[in-house]
């Protein structure tokens, strides 16, 4: 009984474009299969998200509330959702995922306005809030209800907890909540080598959309509520957000194999690793900078456009900033859980290669 | 290298609750692990995914455009917002699972307005439909634009070819667009022994949803625009509705195993003949009434409250309308692509044993 | 220092089409000269919105507070946004104005789930209020939380002080909240010799939709909280819907106007006792009968549809229901707080020529 | 009949708070009263509401299409929408009234993405366009599909008719349309002594939100489409914004009041040469600065904080900016149409004593 699908793709291709460019870690994969079978109750009352409970639980406090979706985009809106009424705001970075890559879903589909605050390295300070963070009871600015703070960030960095919880102790103190886009918090508790709740339950985050897609799931983010005061109505949201999966538990078992033991862990640390090995390996390259810090899974590196072409036709990755000027770019180089060291070695052969024909 | 995930069902158990109780279908399971492994380009620009299209065409034309969703309501909600502007409306029987079964997806976050029209058995006719679509050019009124099918209907009753043709002459004579929310097309074209594109594209249907979860897949449904004019911004809405996978090719895959040769139909040809075996199993059990013509995979019965609760401790199902009196009460049994011979006897059995003990 | 506009209609001539045809009472234009001049604060806090709050708890007790809006569909939307989470749903009649005449308001901009219940003389009951209020804690349905009622109906029926307060009671017996639709509001406690209060704070409203501009203003109508703890973030919600005015003094002193004295009754006992005489004019005019009890300003007729047409060239109004059959219609007369005696007279006696012309 | 509204106010007391403290002009308050009387067709098919199309065409040329709304906030919500699929986005200066002051209703109500360009006079040109309008064809970036520019702006600046050319030509080029927030047009056209489609329909605006409130109105404000295949769906747009107003020949009115003549230029050059005669009077006050040009009817001011305090319990006016530092603010003068030479001498003269007293 043999599938009608057939291969279409080379598995031994990789590319430095995105960790969402990998596909399912074999663990992963056998936790679907080991869910399959039978009939099991649809729409999250099955026995895999039940459990689920108790597996955040161990990694985000006993208070932690969990409930699975299917993509990133949807954990960050229905996470904000459920912490804001409907004439309430967002204060982001200017770069935050929510502000710049989601195809205005936070204010087309859940009517949320964000209120960015330009932030050079990606991250927020108690100051920066600031920025955005007034006009309270005035009814003509739409009132700064969440600040929303990515960890890593979108441009590679980290906040430490200290950090973090710098952030929540302002917000707080203005009334105010704090959400924590974790798309990749696995790769910013690996690098910091905490554990994830240092990062989060415990620097006062109150809604964490945790990331498991990015890190070897098939699919899969999870709302995580940390503060119960802070969010309201997530069910329901989740099914009007067009959320609710009918067969969760091949979603919630993706998620017991990567928390039940340490897979994310050893995922994090490959793909962080992979990347330092990276930064290592073109930071002396003649005609190469690197203008961020590696702190995460992203290398960003400034390199002539011309080179920059001819090294995508042999290793796929996007650019991160056209308008560098004097005939450069910066691009972005991302690792992922599958990453291989012979797969870095061999873009940084490549890379100076290119370099030389420059 | 083992999963830290742990069986937590016994996956012989089988219910007659929903079609979606039901897992992977093991050809679906075997496609996701084909298409594993090395890196593809996310969202949607993978090679499973573009192969997806010339897949959908055969089965519904040259023009078919294909994009594949998460679950049934985004696949409904995602269509329909694709088809009206922001002041159109949608009529639909009242029984329709986007008027019932969404959360109010529909209008709360597609801010769509249904014009339900009520329909025993739930079918629209050119005349029912009448019923809502008037009022063109009225800024007071809601400007009816769709008309929304089921098939098959949520009352496990069929339209043929003929009847969808019908009401979409009748539709398009109005100036108006039919979408078909086709969750189970599949069992409905099997049922009728008619390709698919006789119950959609030949029948003059504009949008399709497409539903895969319900028929073996892991999940997955498609948006299939069969009129290019019927809709615009898809891509875009697809984004804004938190629909895009990142890893894409998972999800396309299992479209690819399920038409990409008969299994579609060998999955609804087994879940119908299983509900009519069911059928012609209880029909002349005494003191249970079959209400509704049995012509998909759906079996509605009325019994005893009291014997419907003891058989649900053994068979999982639910119930539909506890307003029968009497003391009686309509239930739903589905069959699945999984429901076997024996499944059916062994639940016979046990109906005739409590009907018994009534 | 003439203006530059000029009078380009006739003020002489009347219709039966419809209370808003009507223009300001003089009262009320003399009120908006008064307030006019100098500066005042803007967006509502100057002091005759101040003044405001005391002229309608005098009316409906010492905890309502009022917002204006501009228009009725706002007062509507704006009172049940205020009332609802956006994953919770109105329960109506099907004849509702906020569910047949606001363009889709409610759902579009509202993102509302309206549930209609079909009541043949526009009124709700407890018992029909259960057609719909059900499913409470089902992520599937969106959730009953408000039950909207109209006083008099679009019908031109009324319900007492009692069959509100059964409405209210069993309402919030099952946890939810009570709105009413007060367009003609004023109509209904004139026609049934009772305090406005009667009929909505003594009764159990939760919240008010206060009817102006039908009555005799330029425009103007208000949310009035009648329960506190029913509604939330009035204000804000009020500027997102766009019903902020920036020199609100001119509509709170139209109100003052209204409610200050008796005006509100003088206009409502008038365009109640217009709308009985008229009704006592044709019921035996041969071929013209009146379907509905006249109980307010409107009175519902059927005659043929020939003789309509010729009768709406001598005085505008509106066909209601052209389905009846027979060649018949069901034809909607109002009257306003300027419609006279001669006006009604006149009417009449073009109606029984009409008639005799068949 | 004398109305039991009562004057709460001194009708002699001015501010320099806002344009909109002020109240009708007499020319206003004579057309709506010589509006009134009778009957007349409500929303919108009113002969007032018919004459304002050849008023407005009178001004903008024979495309025009006007229909009337409410406030200012729905004037650019409604027109931006009738712009935008709901996938798309607004370009506009970060200091936009629409981006600031109304409350979110773009986004929470609008669903519409704002990309604010920091602009420091409130100006935007073709380069800083450019800082937001990109990603054409990426669904992950909100779609730019309109510019949108004030002008007065909300810094009292001028766009001269080439510098909107110019930012029209290069949206345009784009495949972008722009949208003009003419609050305060009537001042600038005034200011720049050119006619009102000088800055508008001859520069290249397609869609204009033309300012009544500000200029003498007592409420009522306009979208006036330029460029007719600029925007889509206005009529049932404004009804589902709840911006239809039931009486609206006394919206109308007010407008041909205004423009029927040269009401509006008459208003706004004296609002604008109050503006001059007060930053003439300030300019030499020691301690006082001006830090942006006086173009129209705002002067904005920077001066001590007590000072600022002490001025403002003689004469009510806005802090604009409190964050100058060293114990300063800067403060805004608005100058409406009824500004007197003797309110602005006097003002100064206070001005001056309290600088004096610090």
């Amino acid at each position: 009984m043999a599938t009608d699908a057939v291969r279409r793709h080379d598995p031994e291709t990789k590319t430095f474009a995105s960790d969402n460019y990998a596909g399912i870690h074999p663990e992963v994969l056998e936790a679907i299969a080991l869910a399959n079978g039978g009939h099991q109750v649809s729409y999250g009352d099955d026995v895999y998200t039940e459990a689920l409970q108790g597996i955040f639980r161990r990694h985000f406090g006993d208070q932690a509330e969990t409930i699975p979706v299917f993509n990133g985009t949807a954990a960050n809106v229905v996470s904000l959702r459920s912490m804001c009424a409907p004439w309430e705001a967002v204060v982001c970075p200017a770069t935050a995922h929510i502000n710049t890559d989601e195809g205005g879903a936070p204010e087309v589909t859940g009517g949320l306005k964000l209120l960015p605050v330009p932030a050079p390295d990606g991250k927020l300070t108690p100051d920066l809030v600031d920025r955005q963070a007034w006009g309270f009871g005035d009814v003509h600015r739409a009132q700064p209800r969440v600040v929303s703070i990515s960890n890593a960030t979108e441009l590679g960095t980290l906040y430490t907890p200290a950090e973090i919880k710098a952030v929540c102790d302002h917000a707080h103190g203005l009334g105010m909540l704090v959400h924590l886009d974790g798309s990749r918090i696995t790769n910013a508790a690996a690098a910091l080598d905490v554990p994830l709740r240092a990062l989060t339950t415990d620097a006062g985050v109150d809604v964490l959309s945790f990331g498991g897609t990015k890190i070897g799931l098939m699919l899969g983010e999870a709302v995580v509520v940390l503060n119960p005061d802070a969010s309201r109505g997530l069910p329901y949201l989740r099914k009007t957000s067009m959320q609710l999966a009918s067969k969760m538990r091949f979603v919630s078992v993706q998620f017991e194999a990567l928390l039940g033991g340490d897979l994310w862990l050893r995922n994090a640390r490959r793909a962080n690793a992979m990347a330092r090995r990276l930064a290592d390996a073109v930071r002396d390259v003649p005609g190469v900078t690197l203008p961020r810090a590696v702190e995460a899974n992203a290398v960003f590196a400034v390199l002539p456009a011309d080179a920059a072409d001819r090294l995508r036709k042999r290793f796929r990755f996007y650019n991160w900033d056209e308008q560098v000027g004097g005939g450069r770019v910066e691009v972005r180089w991302m690792c992922a859980f599958d990453t291989t060291e012979e797969d870095v070695d061999a873009f940084a052969r490549a890379l100076a290669e290119e370099m030389r024909a420059t």
